[in-house]
């Protein structure tokens, strides 16, 4: 059961124009499923992409910071579910590449201007020719209106699709902004596994693209841990078909520049969020802030410690409230010169720790009325400088060892 | 259950000339259990100790830190399990301190020559006067086989006591080592809540013994993880208490030196593998190996990534060979000029992956084999260096979600 989470109602997701999404069912692991989607996008789009720091990225990451680096034109997306195409070698990297060759040819493209997108099973090998037999039907599908279905065809673990959308106004011109993303487990800052698409017909410069790429998901997809783990896959593209029809924008920090930047940001913010509430096994959407810290790389590092923390994840699941544990969490995170005599502890508005120490008024039926609601904020000040730090995670339940100890069955 | 681990034969844990131990009933948390121990050593007792990294270190350790620093000689150790003593501020200083002066007046010795040791929950107050009014039954209980009872006396989550033991010659005399320990969650490399107590009759230079316990430390309490929470309260103990009869050793290198250092830390590393095999809900023992590194560091980075990681762990939970995981956590250790291209994988004997992908031979039958087994290594090949790092784990289970989850109830 996600946390405040429902499908999106496909009548909200405006079309982007200039982009068309198809589906179809590939049967890479398992028959009857949409686990195949292509985007295509119309001459002129600008496209930005972000990727996993893991080392052992899969040969689609591989294959999308070539054709980036290539700069041709991206022009399609094929992105199938089901199998990561990670740990499998140089042949993974042939069928990754071939994948783009199948859909470039019948797009009458260059294999350049496709980035290939798997997520799914790691280590098993690719069965491409399924994807490639299961084109015509995605591509046949093609059209303005298929975000929802294309939610639904990248999902893994997800239990419901998850899109955003919104519009806006730039030069009296009617900008939209919509985005889709997947991903549940195997969730850390610095990307996920974890799939992001969003969409734009705003008029930018295409220099542009990626300085705003990196804004979102500094916000979004950059904040987010479930447990830890990041994957091999993990991916964030941003395209601007640049077809509103407004003045381009030339600059971030101008007034247009930033009504995109927090349009964007915002649907990034509710894409990312989106995965956390829809973690795997989770019950609780818990918001870490970490404040007062010396820099912001401390505060991060505290934000994470307690949100990676197997005890405070278990604890915030029993909705018990065995606050220690993020004492303990604050402790370890690799401040040498902590003072733990300094720190305060807030569950949203209950201060349970003064100097370093539980405070005499804190009453423990406090912490439990917070501990049972569904969505807490940790509020923790180091009281050692002017920096902070957000980190949204979910707690850590009987389901994630259930979902991740059955996984492949 | 614990993995391979039953409770040790007390007529097996040989007494140490010197050393006393006596338990009792406290009612420190629960009522009805042992959960007050004192271990005793007569004067000339050589003693040294290594606590947590944790910056939010307990009460307890804050004191045992100072009382070391004084080197008046300790005497006495003061050890309650049911509440930690951590995150309770200037109150709980205050409070391990009496303890000490409570056990010293009974000893007529100094408050300084006495150890305080707590476990339990964290950011509770200790009820000190409890453990004051228990001090006189634990010190009539005082004896030289009060091991085995101790053993228990210190345990919290613990499902079996742990204890070791061994006798060696030295200059033509019987030496014994003994010791005990605790902790099954919230343990993580750089000691854990976990507690180990060791002492022998060596009549080792008092010098010797704190690089002697460095030593034992490093390849015992140092190489386990369970969850990579570390603690607030680890503490490691070493005492010396010179009474064995044979010629002083003045050396670690020296013959004799060798033949202590082995026989310790051999019984450190099997009460610290009894804590990961006694692990929360652990049901598989791993030693994870990495070997071909540029240095130890990375080697290590790359062990205890992978002995984090949850996927890794449920995977091993559910003896699926879902070894992909692994492969993603080697990737995200933190080496960032790692080729993924050299990564060879083996799961026991079984080799899984080379230069960076599935070996075409690999049979999932085979990887299955080994994941139904209690006891199972993994090795990972870098094929950069000659540096090769230890770890021993547990997986990650629903019992270990259960536990964290109703601990305090």
């Amino acid at each position: 059961m996600p946390v405040d989470l429902a499908a999106p109602d496909p009548a909200s997701l405006h079309p982007v124009a200039g982009v068309r999404l198809g589906t179809a069912m590939a049967g890479v692991r398992k028959a009857g499923r949409r686990d195949l989607v292509v985007m295509a996008f119309d001459a002129g789009a600008a496209v930005a992409g972000v990727f996993t720091q893991n080392r052992f990225s899969a040969a689609p990451v591989q294959v999308c910071r070539e054709h980036l680096a290539r700069a041709k034109g991206i022009r399609a997306l094929v992105v199938n579910t089901g199998n990561a195409n990670a740990g499998t070698g140089a042949d993974g990297l042939a069928r990754a590449r071939r994948s783009c060759r199948a859909l470039a040819a019948q797009l009458g493209i260059a294999a350049e201007q496709v980035l290939p997108f798997s997520t799914g099973v790691i280590m098993e090998t690719l069965p491409v020719e399924r994807i490639e037999a299961a084109l015509p039907a995605a591509l046949a599908a093609l059209a303005p209106d298929g975000w929802a279905l294309a939610a639904e065809g990248i999902m893994t673990t997800d239990t419901v699709p998850k899109a955003a959308s919104r519009r806006l106004e730039i030069g009296g011109r009617t900008v939209t902004v919509t985005g889709i993303s997947k991903g549940a487990g195997m969730i850390r800052p610095n990307m996920a596994t974890m799939l992001g698409f969003v969409a734009t017909d705003a008029v930018l410069a295409p220099a542009l693209v990626q300085p705003l790429l990196c804004e979102a998901a500094e916000r979004s997809f950059n904040r987010i841990t479930i447990d830890g783990d990041t994957s091999t896959n993990d991916s964030f593209v941003l395209v601007a078909t640049r077809r509103a029809g407004h003045a381009e924008i030339t600059a971030l920090d101008s007034a247009e520049g930033r009504v995109l930047a927090e349009a964007v940001g915002a649907v990034a913010e509710q894409l990312a969020q989106a995965i956390v509430r829809d973690g795997e096994g989770a019950t609780k959407f818990i918001t870490v802030r970490v404040e007062g810290g010396a820099n912001v790389d401390e505060c991060r590092r505290v934000a994470y410690a307690i949100a990676h923390s197997p005890l405070v994840k278990t604890a915030f699941f029993a909705s018990d409230p065995n606050l220690g544990r993020i004492l303990a969490a604050v402790g370890y995170a690799g401040i040498d010169d902590l003072d733990q005599g300094l720190i305060d502890l807030f569950l949203d508005d209950v201060h349970v720790v003064a100097r370093g120490g539980r405070r005499p008024e804190y009453q423990e039926a406090d912490g439990q009325r917070v501990m049972k609601q569904s969505e807490i904020t940790i509020r923790v000040c180091l009281n050692r400088g002017a920096h902070a730090a957000l980190v949204w995670t979910c707690d850590l339940s009987h389901e994630y060892v259930s979902i991740n100890a059955d996984y492949r069955s």
